[in-house]
């Protein structure tokens, strides 16, 4: 067996990242690593054997033993075996049927890929393969990550923070609420993964797809097909070229890259909130942890900017999976070796999401200084709330008026909500419109004991925090729904 | 109303395309161009007052009248005003806003924009224009292009032909399944295209999408929304930031990429079909066209090329979508621009599946040159069946026999039939397993009188086109299938 | 002539920026519009003409006098009219010749497009576009925005700044020096791009690039092809297939998206420091704009978010450009459609260094802010200089030893300066160092009595904006180098 | 040492070609893979401690002692030891300094890392390895490929081929002139990659690339930097920031990309010239391989189609190039794992550039089958010069003339020359200009009695080879300057 030195290895993810997430690499390996490849092609060219002996109507007995049989010459196959033979055909299916049909009993050798062209095998296997992968490692994976997004999103739900938008303070939002874009936006692309799993598709349909190997066979080629790929728990491409329709797989692709891309977007986020300006949110540190190697007061948000990273190199790939698209007549190779990459695009994306999924584990809010922040601008965030109420009040030029008196608090240095009580009658206004707005029970009424409208628009407007909308209620709703989801598939 | 002559503009679409294909052009224009952004633009805000009235109870005879007024006063507004307004506030939406005030009835004024934030209209308005351009232009182009793919699979489904892989001839197939695998791929992506296109959605979540403005102005802002979305036809984006969920409409536009890709791929298979050397296909041509400025003679596959070219253009604009995933918190503005030409995106992707349908409608099938070349190589695509009957007749060494015969063919130029029958045994046992794969309906045999074993190998490997499996019956099925599809949706 | 209400295209570049960026547009269009591209094919069949005469040794004064009929005659053809001739030929070169034919003098007109395939006109034409317009647009463009680059750096050169890694306060620079970044990357690609834009080619080497055709006219095909390139300022492409190998323009629209890349880094640069929380920069901002159609407060970076827009639209063109490097034997057509829209990509590029242009010629650095954010995190940021004194001075655990101050400061709430001042020690051998470094002239040396040590190390940590390396220096030194080279190369 | 069968590692790099391509899998990995890595971040520390040692003015007698001991103790450290410490500290190059501090004489052990940053060795090992890798495995790479294209090009400077545009038969080139377009466009390319190879920089400018840190430690931290640079044969980034400015490497890959390109527009051309139907150039074909699992009858083109497979997954890769070059202010950590990738891509590009040189050894162009194809028309291919001769004779409807000769031709099923001659007096026009042009030399003149004329323009008729204009001319000429060229460049 060819063994190397994993440090010389050239793909990140065969060196440091195979040691770094440990896991995650043993997990995608076991469907993705050459080593899986040859296992899947053996048990795929055993499958198509089974057809075979089934539509002869072979014994269920003796099935069953040639069954038993087989699997035992394929579990004898090594894939350094493979390979040695695949220098004298260079063709890499045509050496594993060769090794194979040496294992196998000699009543069944005639049946190894009878009627079968290599892709039959490959594509099959393929989809075996990346269904097995997204299952089993990808989605596990991106579950974790959903459900730690909703515990986050539940527990800071009604932690204020403020809304940013280009980059400015807006208006009041929640911790958890911002979070919750998250939850809503990734758990519908977990939905649509699970669903994309399913659909992929395998074949055995021969050279050009029109089934004229098996038709010298069997009556009934497709049925042939359907009873191989049920072996395989798949069912046939509706065409074939050669090749099984490439858009199934490239749907599933596809929808990896949108997945990946709310997680790049996440990531954005949380670099951002843990600037030095804003400090709103921090990763997890471990003690000994070096930030910099001369800046010793350093904490930097390397893992959010890690997943950043992550997707800036695997993103693009998209490019090759439509390229891959086109494939000339029947078909021509020149998808074989870029189709071969996709395993590297799946553990990629496999590595992104579980690094931010420890991201999120460890991830703290500092509730003061989300308040801190949001307190900040004095009270500007409140201009909108004040010309809404205003306006509804019946001023025409509410928004003007409002904007005066924001230039005012700032010229002056005071609050809003002080700049705001020096006009007395258009604080009174406004009060009108929050005390029809919430009913008596408007928070903190009774503190300001002159009018309930003055103090219902001093209350309201010396916190902004009240002006968060239904940011607390989305953030929970959402937390819970897809919280719920994931724990059901996860029992699939 | 600023005017500028067609060939002053920059972009290929606006002008050389807008004339060569001028009703593709005005489709789309009614959706995508400026102007019908800011028709749709105003409609939203006609149908946010509308909500507004409805949500306070108006009475309906009042609500239809001062509809009307709205509607009116809607469609008295023109691009240039909102422009020319835009000028002063550089802001868009509140020009808009402002000219549209000054229009409408007084008492309804201060509805006019209440609660929403630009975003509120402006993704809702693109939601509208993708769906509705979606349903009105790019599915009836997408339906006739395959249906005129089921039209030539049907045709030519018993049109024999050589499969070709790696460029070299394999076994043979039927034209007619040659492109029914078009009828396949396109089918299912049409399918696709229709689902996503009602998954579209709008918001009236404000300015960082937790509904602050209008819980100030309403007790259910979500109920708001509601009624503002289905004046609209669409449906609320399950969390909003100050922009709907990107990936509604990006999975949309993912699946134009993948029926562009396809598209891409026909178009390739066509120019290569009309080689000088292969010409089996041919698209039409008109009288008068010159083919080239110097060379008389020439009939180049120029439709085809442009609907390639136009893919290399287009496809990888992919990546701007996915870049646009990710906007900082609550929004960035960094989508701005770039979602702008999602319009031009829309439209290239028209003017292939336009201009494809166009060569389809004129394209042809030389069947003589089909089945010329099927059977230029002497019968060696014979080869495979050969050697399967041969095993199937238990030669165990199969492959290499017959690998033998082919190369005698070769070295004596005889067809491989001829060569076939020169080893007679081999020939009897091969027409051995013919006869019992076929039953005595086995084609022509009767023309050769010594064996019934030997005729049916000889009249086999006599026709190559005799070898097509089940390309012919496939071929009928698809075109069915997607064709009755298709028709069914063109009535909804 | 056709024309259309501009609202009625469907690029923005041809309704939205070209009207909020006339100039641009204008400039831009001269060259990169149909208009222009059929203006330029003119000027080419013009050349050729003039080409053949001086081949022949057409006397001096009669070569005189037919070039101005030539040119009369070619000013004298409308894009209109050469459309209109290709609805009949569907061939746009043959359509051109055909009207050029028509107004030149008789003698003239059998030499009209004589020996050249339509491509030796369109790609020696596109060449003749791309240098002009590079040379006349996006030079001017370029070298305003770094010349505005160039005079902020040195502005700035001395205010300083905190230097951010990660988002995190790493240690200080001078906002000239952040700057100067720009200066650097976008200098060297300035004169880059100058380099390359003498390097498009042209040809007449005919339909297959062997000069078939060309051989039958005259004796040196090479010679001829000299001249007719010479007249348009242009050379031979070394080797032709019908096409001008493709590498010279590619290399060229290379280094404009590395261009692009450099102004969009910017453009994210300028968006943060404008942060809310951050606000060192600010973009100037017109008194009567709106930030927002509901937050009367907000002041967005709109025109940075804009530029980093329009880099997410472009950026990925660069796909089309390598694909279309492929072209099938002596060419296939596949790249006509998608080169025609590098028009499209050379505006919006432009668009975006003009854009930014602008932002730089308002842009303001807040000098009280950088100050103020550079103090804020207590002199944590001189960690680095301490260690490194300390260790200078021998100390082997000097990393640890401050690191434990820096954790000191924090716990009890002082500066580290002070928490430093509370180690003699420790401040002692620091201050030696720093003495030795910098000898008597060390700053503020005479404000604090007891020792010199002492007083060096103190004066020195109590203002981190003391520990700014080179940035002013280097800042200043090519701010100088790079105005310089812009205005040398201007007046060329 | 951490070990894996290589059949366990998910990158086809790592795995499939590392075994299929075993040279240029060690030659790169000397320089990309993670040992490589490491190594040379080991030589870059020890490159600074002898910066620090000669600024400080050690004998040279001392300077060359510490030298041997800090290289044997660099040569000591493993990349096992490093990645152990790596768990501890969390940062690599804190982790690679501590190993190594502990094993330099302790008179040493303070200058380790002194002054520098992480990332002003991870920079500078990146340029020193990417340049390493470009003159010790790129280059020879391209030079062995170019070098085989100039050998082809000259040994098929004179057969006579078709020229193919839009894959149809236009005018005659030769098979050398086919090649020699990428002899030209390759050659341009492999010395634009010899001069950004030299460009590329490092350096030691610290954490934000002020010198802060420097400017503790020497008066003229930039002399440090020239020093330590120039040890590892590099010079410094114009500025940093904690970055190298990214353009220098940039640059070098997408010349990389661009040469990428040009060899894959080679392998398209090959997979099409293979075709069955054309068959005009042959890969060379191992005796015992195997075409296909169930066609024994097949050769396919299928290391060009490898090629071009690795094309398509390889170029898309240039998006994470672009993007790369955007980081927030000083830096952004979001280059940091797409970066590590870069070294597959450079892999990747020369397994292309070496698979495509064995092609070329292999590759034999079959000439009897070219001269077939060209001559398979009829002589349609000379409608061209027929139809210019004509015109250069003064007849001014020559292209119509020339064109229904065609048609007649075609109608008759006789060859151009035939139908050519049946109309004298057209025929002896253009044989006028013929024996204008050529001299009494006209090929073959002799045969044809009767008239010179006619004589002439039936001999050039009856053979397209003759019309193939400077054809062998240029295919030498470039063979001949472009192998110099590199065998220049080879002894360098």
């Amino acid at each position: 067996m060819e063994t190397r030195s994993i440090f010389q290895n050239i793909s990140p993810i065969d060196h440091r990242y195979s040691l770094s997430e440990k896991e995650v690499f043993a997990a995608a390996a076991a469907w993705l690593s050459e080593e899986a490849s040859v296992a899947v092609c053996l048990k795929a060219e055993i499958a198509l054997v089974a057809a075979h002996l089934a539509i002869k109507g072979t014994a269920p007995g003796r099935l069953a033993e040639l069954r038993t049989e087989l699997e035992k010459a394929g579990a004898s196959v090594s894939t350094a075996e493979v390979y040695a033979e695949e220098e004298k055909t260079h063709h890499n299916i045509r050496a594993l049927v060769n090794v194979l049909k040496k294992k196998v009993p000699a009543e069944i050798a005639p049946m190894v890929h009878l009627g079968a062209t290599s892709v039959d095998i490959l594509d099959t296997s393929l989809a075996y393969r990346m269904k097995g992968c997204c299952r089993s490692v990808v989605l596990p994976a991106l579950r974790r990550l959903e459900i730690l997004l909703c515990n986050f999103a539940e527990k800071e739900a009604e932690t204020p923070q403020v809304g940013r938008t280009h980059g400015q303070h807006a208006v009041p939002i929640t911790a958890g609420f911002a979070m919750a874009e998250y939850v809503s936006r990734l758990g519908k692309s977990v939905l649509e993964i699970e669903r994309l799993s399913t659909q992929l598709k395998g074949k055995l349909a021969g050279a050009v797809g029109a089934y004229n190997a098996a038709s010298m066979i069997v009556r009934d080629p497709e049925e042939l097909e359907r009873i191989y790929l049920a072996e395989l728990g798949l069912e046939a491409s509706e065409h074939s070229t050669q090749l099984v329709e490439p858009e199934y797989l490239l749907r599933l692709l596809l929808e990896y890259n949108t997945a990946f891309g709310i997680i790049a977007n996440l990531a954005d986020d949380l670099r951002n909130l843990q600037r030095t300006e804003i400090g709103e949110f921090r990763e997890g540190f471990a003690a000994d942890q070096v930030g910099s190697s001369t800046m010793p007061q350093k904490r930097n948000p390397w893992n959010s900017e890690h997943v950043k990273s992550l997707w800036k190199t695997f993103m693009p790939r998209v490019i090759t999976f439509y390229m891959d698209q086109v494939s000339e007549h029947q078909r021509d190779l020149s998808n074989s070796a870029s189709q071969r990459f996709i395993a590297e695009y799946v553990t990629g994306f496999c590595l992104a999401a579980s690094r931010m999924a420890g991201v999120m584990e460890g991830l703290a809010a500092d509730r003061e200084r989300c308040l801190a922040n949001l307190q900040s601008g004095g009270g500007a965030v409140l201009a909108e709330p004040a010309y809404i109420l205003l306006a509804g009040g019946g001023v025409s030029d509410a928004h003007e008026v409002i904007r005066k008196i924001t230039l005012a608090a700032e010229r002056e240095g005071i609050s809003f909500a002080a700049a705001l009580a020096k006009e007395e009658d258009i604080q009174r206004r406004i009060g009108e419109q929050l005390v029809k707005l919430s009913g008596p029970e408007t928070p903190d009424c009774q503190k300001v004991p002159d009018s309930a409208e003055a103090a219902a628009a001093h209350a309201f407007f010396s916190k902004p925090e009240n002006y968060c909308g239904l940011a607390a209620k989305k953030a929970k709703e959402l937390a819970i729904k897809y919280r719920t989801l994931m724990k059901e598939k996860e029992k699939e």
